[in-house]
């Protein structure tokens, strides 16, 4: 295995900030404990001091030298006692060699070592405690730069990290498959997380990516579903599945929607069909130089024709686009950028603002597509009981939508199909690899339920 | 389903207090999220309120008025924005009635219901903050009283919670078992903790109790192995798997230990044997009025004579009881309280010390056991290096040690078995139902493995 580019990512993020000389120095997250309990959280690692050091553990520090561009570990010191209960550590010039750092140091002598390298500014994060600093070197730090540096290092994801976050995606695939395969009616949705979950730890995840929605039928409505606790009810009604495990610190965050029957329902099917169509338009359009806002537009308009088609809208399509009516079937943003973060940073950079319109205004990234860049594609349409009220009560926008053929497609719940992509110089890197064609999904539930 | 005792809960922790007067005021814990960033661990309510509310979600608090016995629960309010994301809540007058208590309002109404009450004292726990309090209650509080009293209402577990503590218990039981079934050689460590993961979650409960362990042969001689993620190397070794779900926030700890093969090796065999018959002297002595470090040197005692029988150990019985010699080979506790927190509270009341000699030096609870304590039960035995050097450098333990024998039996790594019990007025209900004798175990793993 090779070694951890941190000197590489080190370097990127001291040619954002621009300057020729002075320090970096970053910590790592430490372990957090329940209150009044000695039971730990699952430690997650600080994703700017994973970026730069590729330690996942807690307790380390890291610097860096711009002028010679050294780039120095500090490791946890682990007591024999504690090597007892813990297992005895890899030595200092191991996590040296593994983590390509110049040098290592154990976190105690990180006072001295910094003062040795008598830097004129120290660069740090906002949220990075000054402990063990010299009073001169905390004099000399600065907050402010550094953050933004790190972010533009990691919008751009070197082949390391995009085949990191390809593996990502393979494994939690894979688990999205066997949950069409496995998945039977009446079974809970706590079943559906608890099958996804322990597969990804299986293929090697260290754990989700985020909080995992198994939706069943209508709480596919609920955007932010949790709860995960509902037995799925009926043949007729759909699951969907949004739920990405995290491998060594890279998020994968993919959605599925699919029947819990062997066919989808004509309403689930109608609506099923008009969200693929909106994200293989997206995906047939994502490439460099293109704005993310627009690929959100383009997804509302194929959304506006299919739901005109279906009579669910109505009038012309410019009044529909004009009034953001699609918003109120989808308010969620396109996608966002991913990466060490499920929602990675960088998506506003410059100062760039939301627009307060429906929908666009939930949009994660308003910025030009670039090779490298990491984007969820991420569609949706649902039927949001007070989302639909509001519509009703707005004389803009109730005047396009048939509230008759929303009650009859109420039932739907709501669809969504995610993928991850890179954009490349030519156009985009699908992550993704789990089925979603209405045919594929139709033979995989079909060839499982005769089982 | 019947209400939450949170009335009756409120009621022991006062009685506990000895007051009559004033008020018991705590609070819920809230989301945290990674820092730079909108990713939230997964929520564990704070295990104090829990008890007194039963409620699981963040946001929440709950006050109680001693002298007439109202209890009165605050409820985080949600907007119509929010549950748009995550769903319309419950209202107030069902979370009352779904908790037992005799009063809901949201949270915004702590400050103007607690002045109503007007309470000469407000009971609250150390690590709450006074928010929202007046001035004048604010200078009431006493953050020393409540937390001992709400302990040792929670050492003395009541009919419901016995009742889900089986059920954390029987989910986990049958992850284990599934484990004996499924698992084969050359499969991952990660493989028997994801598939652990999944199936309890799938059970239904909400998360891992405490962070597991599947330490394939000579890694279960590193005490807390939670990297889980070597290959299970070789059929003469075994696997150490100590993992247990958290069921409606009560935890079980369960550990087996089985061969990768079919059969245990005789070292293996051997070993787990003294460990067994540790578990089972133990478990019989269980019963109200022993004393609970009794039961660690009752495991210590028939250790002892299992590694003499074995010829590890040598020398006469009462010098190695005398010097702690098995401390050398068992270097933790026989066990620890559980409840709502894995290592639950109370295990050391007014006062009492720890006894600071190997092993016993870390026994978590040192009192007399009464019914309706729950504890685990979980001797084991290790063959660590660091520490048998220690061993051998102490020359009051080394004598009775047989080093040459040590060295053949270094491969075995560790054995642990780990049951969860409560005290009943005659003896003890073991709530962990998995497999554990040599026997069940072979027959399990030879059938499994014939597939």
């Amino acid at each position: 295995m090779s070694a951890y580019p941190a000197k590489h990512h080190f370097a990127k993020a001291a040619a954002n900030l621009g300057a020729s000389a002075g320090a970096i120095f970053v910590r790592g997250g430490e372990t957090i404990v329940h209150p009044d309990s000695d039971t730990e959280y699952d430690f997650h690692q600080d994703s700017n001091f994973y970026y730069l050091s590729g330690i996942a553990e807690p307790g380390f520090a890291a610097a860096y030298d711009i002028a010679t561009g050294t780039a120095i570990l500090f490791v946890r010191h682990v007591s024999a006692d504690e090597a007892v209960w813990i297992g005895v550590p890899p030595a200092l010039e191991d996590y040296r060699r593994s983590h390509g750092f110049d040098e290592a140091h154990y976190v105690h002598d990180v006072g001295a070592v910094l003062d040795a390298l008598k830097p004129t500014v120290v660069y740090m994060l906002p949220h990075h405690a000054a402990d063990q600093l010299s009073t001169a070197l905390e004099l000399a730090v600065d907050r402010a730069q550094l953050l933004p540096a790190v972010h533009e290092a990691r919008v751009f994801k070197d082949d390391a990290e995009i085949e990191i976050m390809r593996k990502a995606n393979r494994i939690s695939s894979d688990a999205h498959l066997e949950l069409m395969k496995q998945i039977r009616g009446k079974m809970n949705e706590a079943e559906v997380r608890g099958r996804f979950v322990g597969m990804v730890l299986a293929g090697g995840c260290s754990y989700e990516a985020y909080g995992s929605i198994a939706a069943g039928g209508r709480n596919a409505a609920v955007l932010h579903y949790t709860a995960n606790n509902q037995p799925l009810a009926s043949d007729d009604e759909m699951i969907l599945v949004d739920a990405g495990g995290t491998y060594q610190c890279y998020a994968s965050d993919i959605t599925r929607t699919w029947p819990i029957g062997p066919a989808f329902t004509p309403e689930c099917r109608a609506i099923y069909q008009i969200v693929l169509d909106m994200q293989l338009a997206v995906l047939a359009a994502c490439a460099p130089h293109r704005q993310w806002e627009d690929m959100h537009q383009l997804a509302s308009r194929v959304a506006a024709e299919g739901l005109l088609r279906l009579g669910i809208l109505k009038g012309d399509l410019d009044g529909i686009m004009a009034n953001y009516v699609v918003g109120y079937f989808m308010p969620h943003g396109i996608g966002h950028l991913i990466g060490i973060d499920t929602h990675d940073v960088g998506g506003y950079p410059q100062g760039g603002e939301r627009i307060n319109r429906p929908g666009v205004r939930y949009l994660r990234a308003r910025r030009e597509m670039l090779p490298r860049m990491a984007f969820t594609v991420e569609p949706g349409l649902y039927f949001v009981d007070a989302i639909l009220a509001d519509a009703k009560a707005d004389p803009a926008v109730a005047p396009f939508i048939d509230f008759d053929k929303v009650a009859a497609y109420r039932k739907v719940g709501g669809v969504r199909v995610e993928d991850n992509i890179v954009i490349t110089e030519s156009g985009h890197d699908n992550l993704t690899t789990c089925p979603k064609s209405i045919a594929d999904i139709e033979a995989i539930r079909s060839a499982a339920l005769r089982v």
